[in-house]
């Protein structure tokens, strides 16, 4: 084997590769300021240099508690360039989760933007963790010294990612550089990104490293642009005036920003490519963003696999079947990416369920966009590992007589009523395509007689006054009588900090009859 | 390391994943037959068992001397499934080198399509080979035992691709299963293929493997449409009715479709995205091809880099430059591909030449998709290797100061006249912008006086009395004097097998005066 032959998969590589092919392009805009390639290079080569003289070597762990900014970016680009691991604090975590999370990675170091200060002086004091603070950066920077980047292995540890914790502590995902790298080039093909693609920065980057886009926007050469915070005026403004081309975001932000005053359809022959996944957006929110320009393409992922390890490819002669036919097609999870190793379906027994669209299994997945495991914790890492080697997710699907994945529940939130399964999911779209109707979530409750019985928290939109036996009437004529929710209950629903619905508040609400 | 995680990156898992996610699309059309997915992946598994049933194991070579056909494509699958080694013959070569390349090769079994029927015979008595027949091809399908895949190597050895060898003898570039799986995706991406894409095979299969699109179109689950000749009056019917939206062509090919009496601007709206490398096309073709609506993405390599290792990556912005602009920046050569290390441009010592789009050094190269070296040729492996780890890749080029690379010629093309440094390429871009020329080559001759001096080879429109003059004040506008050909010769270019124009040829007959 010669000795030009392979260099290592590294998201590291991408920015090396912008600086050199795009240095004039705008590559970060974070409010009023942004950096050409060239400059962002040039100051991740100065945060390494600056992690250096902290005392950072490859291996250590250095963790982030950041808005979607330039210093969050910079991060993700010479954090791995260091050899070093990034750990992305969820911002939204209560004090006790997140001086866990530092604590169980051992961070060495805590960089904080000056949204959250505080929280991070208070995190360092209890946790004697390092921190940088919001108005030390800049002068890090310009006093770091040159150092070298060292070798990569690309197997090498490279993030951990803290799960949101439902249940139990956080378990830390274990990224690694090769996962990174084909991801990233992954989310490239798919979302079609390139030096003109303006990505405008909605979904956390502390989640999943931003489904990989941190990276992915900077190995094609495109523009992130910065969103400190979730403001639909602001995303609006942006949509409309600010040339974005492609945003990615759960339904539940999804559904904030269709439902926004702002809303107005995009000029004729301009469209947005957006990304969801997360949960599953119901058609009728899939119909609402495109009639506003917004060309919704549904992915699949977990923490554990690097965000999207599937994706809702679009096949264009399914353009011509009518709306409700597309809007099933486009709700499916669908197939593996284009680098991931194809999923499976599978029942208890590890075998794949047939492919006929109604049979339910669990998703397996395994392959280079699967985690290394969790952080030590092997015990956790074993306990979703079957068949000696693949990751079993949680989620329960059919596969589809065209190869395409599409999940029916989370194993915990199948309702089991009278010895019928009941999908949550099923119930919710129902609800989801009456008129007044926002967004809905149902979950088992505890019934003498029949084990389970659905109930419906409904958010109606403003000005609406629910009506339970419309509802009823609504679903009755699109679902089988026992899916139909005993009792409905108009509420905003309880979200998680990456915005999913909670649905074990919503569980511990319905036990106590609210 | 969790036992699901990382999986070989091979090309192999390509059909795979398509079979799984698009079984019911059409994968491969060849004349009036087409197959789906799942028709072509069961059409692989069983070429997969036949070669078994020959004896063929992993590690062995298989050659395969074929236009481009579906039994192209399933060799294309199925050896690299089998572990195999594929050999495509370049159909066009002599019989004597047809046979070097076997036994060089080492070839046990040798696959053709009717085309060849003849020729292949004459090669398997020559080397022993053992011959499938074209119309044994089919009964050893239907009656091949099903045998399971083995374990691949990512590393280990694919393909073995021998150079057109315009000096001496042939030599074979060594590809591997890491380098075809990320170029494939790398192509996937650069090229905006997907499901939807229906990919024309102008390119010769048996060049660099297509330059991956044997993988890339398969991996995006889009169809090939082979072409079993280069026929332009049959391109332009697929073009036109055949809703074709991809192909690739060395620039004399693009340069027959332009001049074709079929071509016409394709309707309003329908664009057809086409890739071409191999040698630089003229601004004046560009913009002939941009007229009827093929949009060229230019892209460079050589055989020992899986083929495209660098991309003209267009970036919005240019198209509000004049015309000529566009055209010259659309010229180079461009950048390092998505999953490629970056591109170097050095002077003899190996140092970074100054990116001022003047200096002129040699391109060198690294990474992921360059070959594992010469096969059983150590020695030509160490001679175009530099600094212990760069592969010098015979190409005079500048660096520009937006990090795009030019070349200016082949080292063995340039001319060194009066002391001065004429880049072959520069002159015959300004002879074909001339009106009558469709396409030139210039060489050096030998002068007592001037060491060399340029003369040039011209292929006029049809029905065009040249004029030499004419043709000198056209240049003498462009041009410094001494770049100027001391003659012109008006007549078709010679080509290599592979479309290259053999300079060798026409600077034997320059040396005779002809």
């Amino acid at each position: 084997m010669a000795s030009f032959t392979f260099d290592p998969l590294t998201p590291a590589g991408f920015l090396r590769r912008s600086a050199a092919a795009f240095p004039g392009r705008v590559a970060v805009v974070d409010g009023s300021r942004w950096w050409t390639y060239r400059e962002f290079a040039g100051r991740c080569d100065a945060l390494r240099g600056a992690l250096a003289g902290l005392g950072v070597g490859p291996g250590d762990r250095v963790a982030a508690l950041c808005v979607n900014s330039h210093v969050m970016l910079e991060m993700h680009h010479a954090v791995p360039a260091h050899g070093a691991v990034l750990v992305p604090v969820n911002v939204r975590l209560a004090p006790d989760e997140m001086a866990y999370v530092i604590e169980h990675s051992g961070a060495r170091v805590l960089v904080a933007t000056a949204e959250f200060a505080g929280p991070a002086r208070e995190l360092a004091g209890r946790t004697g963790v390092r921190l940088v603070e919001p108005d030390e950066y800049e002068s890090l920077l310009a006093a770091a010294h040159r150092v070298d980047p060292p070798e990569i292995d690309e197997r090498q540890l490279l993030a951990i990612n803290y799960t949101s914790g439902t249940t139990g502590r956080p378990k830390g995902v274990m990224y690694h550089h090769r996962g990174a790298f084909l991801q990233a080039v992954a989310m490239c093909y798919h979302a079609r990104l390139g030096p003109d693609a303006r990505y405008l920065w909605t979904l956390p980057m502390f989640h999943c490293d931003g489904w990989s886009f941190t990276w992915a926007v900077t190995a094609a050469g495109g523009t992130h642009v910065c969103l400190r915070r979730v403001d639909v005026d602001e995303i609006w403004q942006r949509l409309t005036a600010g040339g974005i081309t492609h945003l990615s975001a759960a339904p539940t932000v999804l559904t904030m920003i269709a439902e926004a005053g702002a809303a107005v359809p995009l000029p004729e022959g301009r469209t947005v490519h957006v990304d969801t996944g997360g949960a599953q957006p119901s058609p009728t929110l899939l119909a609402r963003l495109d009639r506003l320009g917004l060309r919704v393409t549904h992915l699949y992922g977990l923490t554990e696999t690097f965000g999207p390890i599937a994706i809702n490819e679009w096949q264009g002669d399914w353009d011509a079947e009518p709306d409700e036919v597309r809007a099933r097609l486009r709700a499916r999870q669908g197939i593996g990416n284009i680098i991931a190793s194809p999923l499976r379906v599978v029942d208890p027994d590890g075998r794949d369920v047939l492919a006929d669209g109604e049979t339910i299994g669990e998703i397996a997945v395994r392959g280079n966009d699967v985690m290394l495991g969790y952080y030590r914790d092997e015990a956790a890492t074993e306990a979703v590992t079957v068949d000696g080697r693949w990751l079993l997710t949680g989620d329960l699907a059919v596969m589809h007589p065209d190869g395409y994945v599409e999940i029916r529940d989370r194993r915990k939130d199948i309702i089991i009523s009278g010895g019928e399964n009941i999908a949550s999911v099923e119930v919710e779209q129902a609800l989801d395509s009456h008129p007044d109707v926002v967004e809905s979530a149902v979950v088992g409750r505890p019934d003498p007689r029949w084990g389970e019985v659905p109930v419906a928290y409904v958010h109606l939109r403003a000005g609406v006054a629910g009506d339970p036996a419309d509802l009823a009437a609504h679903l009755r004529a699109r679902l089988a009588g026992f899916k139909v929710p005993r009792s409905f209950v108009f509420t905003e629903l309880p979200k998680t900090s990456t915005g999913k619905v909670q649905k074990n508040v919503l569980r511990a609400r319905s036990d106590q009859g609210q």
